[in-house]
């Protein structure tokens, strides 16, 4: 997985270094190039005329799909107990608006709050990869991180939709492409990139926001890459999104330190003992090198957004098997059994057969194949405690095998290859495929499709407002003269 | 620098990892010792009447020189620019005490600006390594990041210094000795680990000072590790000392948020995805596994406690050379030109020849031998950019040499051999060396040294309590029925 490039520099050529604490003048970092004052000046000069309609029109879809999932999440445990202990901190400053609870906070605190909410439902977009070696996991999870940034400190400073939609495109393009560029051993190794570059992109479009120079965005991306962090050994916990949420707030945490006159080091990113380094043991520079709006990540390769709040790698096989059940008109009751084949590793990722709780459902593609069977969707509503325990569900999904098809084994790893087999009790075989998920760019949901989605996380959290009115609003983004306007419409009444 | 063990897994070994955002059941990290059940554990049952009487005598001096330095470094612009940040968040709940400005605030502010404080001087207490490979930086300023969040939360609870140095010891165990076990490529990477470390010690003595019980402390130590965080490349900035509140500020929510019922990983530390592998590629569980108070790092090999606000390897020569000047009676006008040998690692971390500010006096060793030739002292009244700036020093900082001497060089890089040799003008030449600086188990500062460090901080902070009988009252922590009634000695009047 070690990428050899110049600016990879391997634990052995640091001998010697941990005998000082405080320099390394004998690495041979100069040569570097300073990818820091490069992101700081994409952050300070990126202009919303200048960026491409395609590229404004799909960071707002990603946009509109954060802003209901915020509200979604904003009723998880996962929000409610952290928001407690805010709450108990004193009279805070109502600076930035929590969605669907409506409560007002510095925006710090609004910002950890809505990036917890956002990843709560494990709902929110996906960074597709350029590479075919880091297609997973190793990329973000963009929206949660970076929207409630720029989002609170546009709030903050009663700026416009286009101040926030410019931020939030800085921020996704900023931690997308440095996700793309920092040497894999970070993701492998166990770092959660959407916690760690999630933080550096989030302090990207918050110091555009803010109006930061160029010294200062640089100070702010060193105070961003330091408090970095998030680990997967948490994932299947309430700390997972608690990592989208705590890069929000370090981000908010950061620009304001730098805006305040703090210091940090200027060359965080590229550094002997810079977040690359640190973080991965290097970087890939020809991924951020002159690549931040070329062509944008929201155009090229694109972002996903999920159709169902379960790990994507059930989401070919979802969409592919709704399609038939529509199509065919099958009834449960018409099912002898269904047969999932797959490439060896979604089995091992998708790694609970008889799941018992919504969240082991989200990663069990017997769960998802049986719901969409006896409801025919899979959404907020299907994806609890009471209907993975419902005597219907769990008897259909003893008819399900899931297991490794040869043909999908073929296709690859890069390749999330489903097929599907429903065997009728008619002795009917009918059978499907999909290597795509509905949401990824190659497949995408309509606007309807999504602010169906939409209606769904607004109505989960308690919010009555108009979904579609209110989308329409937010897909006019750009028109919008008052963010604390919009806002006022995702909160509960 | 990778130490195979069972536990060190390389990259490599993780082949296929990437393709799962979700699971990775191909690992062998089944096997693994229980790391993260054993600190729970000893977190749990440490008892302080069952803690060598030396342990406790060498942990308050340590915790009473951090008392002194959290007063002196409240004034630094460090403090004071994040100070009025958090101070702008609102009417915040009156919980716990910043030391010197006596602002109250909720124990999570208290502990960060505490603890950037306590490290703002770089003047606070140095872990000493067991291992020859881990001498200098790998290893914690244990307790700037660790006491903060016992004493906040202690006072808060209205709680005794009995709670308190209990707590204290305990986080200042966890930390030095997961410090001492992550692989070195932890540090060579470039993490800070009083960050780093620090945040994971710091959240253990909060789990104790709360009474978590044994699950959720386990879940605070995976609520730590997850915002573990700090980059060496901000060394020499504001960033640095920021490292140590970060820490500090991160244990206080991880142990709030795992006593109000927030889930996270129960194995953090030793997980395959976890932070041992995360930052550091592996561990080396001998360094750890009934390690802990086995014996304590108090006891051996213990904790230097720094004379002088310089880097400690600084401090070998300037306790030698200060000998010199008293028993010789040596005056500056007296002095040609005065030779500094060390090994070739130390010139490359004392980089500062020609200093013109306080932070590059820090790293100077020819500041350090002129200002002891002129004032017989090197404290916070040295260490300033109007000092810095004199003639007289800056003159004499032409007469001082500052090179590798093959004699020092023979000795090792875990020496910190320093050959003085000062030659006067009238032909004689006298000469000094040390390899221990004071202040270390090797050489320790008297009571008396440090009473007179701790009543310069306090004077530094323009706190005016009694400097010995404050410090009288510390060194009998045990007895102290009341944090609160303490820390009103501690506030500017």
């Amino acid at each position: 997985m070690n990428h050899p490039t110049p600016q990879n520099v391997s634990p052995g050529a640091a001998e010697g270094s941990s005998v000082s604490a405080f320099a390394d003048s004998t690495s041979d970092y100069s040569a570097t190039l300073e990818i820091t004052k490069e992101v700081a000046e994409f952050v300070r000069t990126a202009r919303l005329s200048d960026i491409p309609r395609a590229v404004v029109e799909q960071g707002k879809r990603s946009l509109l799909d954060g802003l209901g999932l915020a509200v979604a999440g904003s009723v998880t445990q996962a929000a409610t107990i952290p928001g407690e202990l805010i709450g108990s901190y004193g009279e805070l400053r109502p600076d930035a608006t929590t969605l669907g609870t409506g409560t007002r906070m510095p925006a710090r605190f609004a910002a950890f709050m809505n990036g917890l909410a956002i990843h709560a439902h494990d709902y929110d977009d996906t960074q597709l990869a350029v590479r075919s070696d880091r297609v997973y996991g190793l990329l973000t999870h963009p929206t949660a991180p970076v929207l409630p940034s720029s989002l609170a400190l546009v709030e903050r400073a009663n700026g416009t939709g286009a101040d926030l939609l410019l931020g939030y495109l800085i921020g996704v393009e900023v931690a997308t492409k440095l996700a793309e560029a920092i040497d894999p051993r970070h993701y492998d190794d166990g770092f959660h990139a959407t916690g760690t570059l999630g933080t550096i992109g989030s302090a990207a479009g918050a110091a555009r926001v803010l109006g930061l120079g160029d010294h200062e965005t640089r100070i702010a991306l060193g105070l961003a890459a330091t408090q970095a962090a998030g680990l997967r050994e948490n994932f299947g916990t309430m700390t997972k999104p608690f990592h989208a949420g705590h890069a929000a707030e370090s981000a908010v945490f950061a620009v304001e330190l730098a805006g305040a006159g703090f210091s940090a080091a200027s060359d965080v990113l590229e550094a002997r003992r810079g977040f690359f380094h640190a973080a991965g043991g290097g970087y890939d520079s020809t991924a951020v090198h002159e690549q931040l709006g070329r062509p944008w990540i929201f155009e090229e390769p694109g972002v996903s957004i999920k159709p169902h709040p379960s790990g994507s790698l059930t989401h070919p096989g979802m969409g592919a098997l709704l399609d038939l059940i529509l199509a065919e008109d099958v009834r449960p009751e018409q099912v002898e059994r269904v047969t999932v084949g797959t490439n060896r590793h979604m089995p091992n990722a998708l790694i609970h057969h008889r799941p018992t709780t919504e969240l082991e459902a989200k990663f069990s593609m017997e769960f998802c194949v049986a719901i969409l069977l006896l409801e025919r969707r899979a959404g907020l509503a299907q994806f609890t405690d009471e209907v993975v325990r419902r005597d219907d569900v769990r008897e259909l999904i003893e008819r399900v095998d899931f297991g490794v098809a040869p043909e999908a084994e073929a296709a690859g790893y890069n390749n999330m290859t489903t097929i599907i087999t429903i065997h009728l009790r008619d002795g009917r075989r009918l059978e499907t495929r999909a290597s795509f998920g509905k949401g990824s760019p190659q497949n995408p949901m309509s606007d309807e499709e999504l602010i169906e989605k939409f209606s769904d996380c607004l109505a989960w959290g308690g919010v009555r407002t108009d979904p579609q009115a209110l989308a329409d609003r937010v897909l006019s983004l750009e028109e919008e003269p008052s963010v604390v306007e919009l806002l006022r419409s995702f909160v509960v009444s």
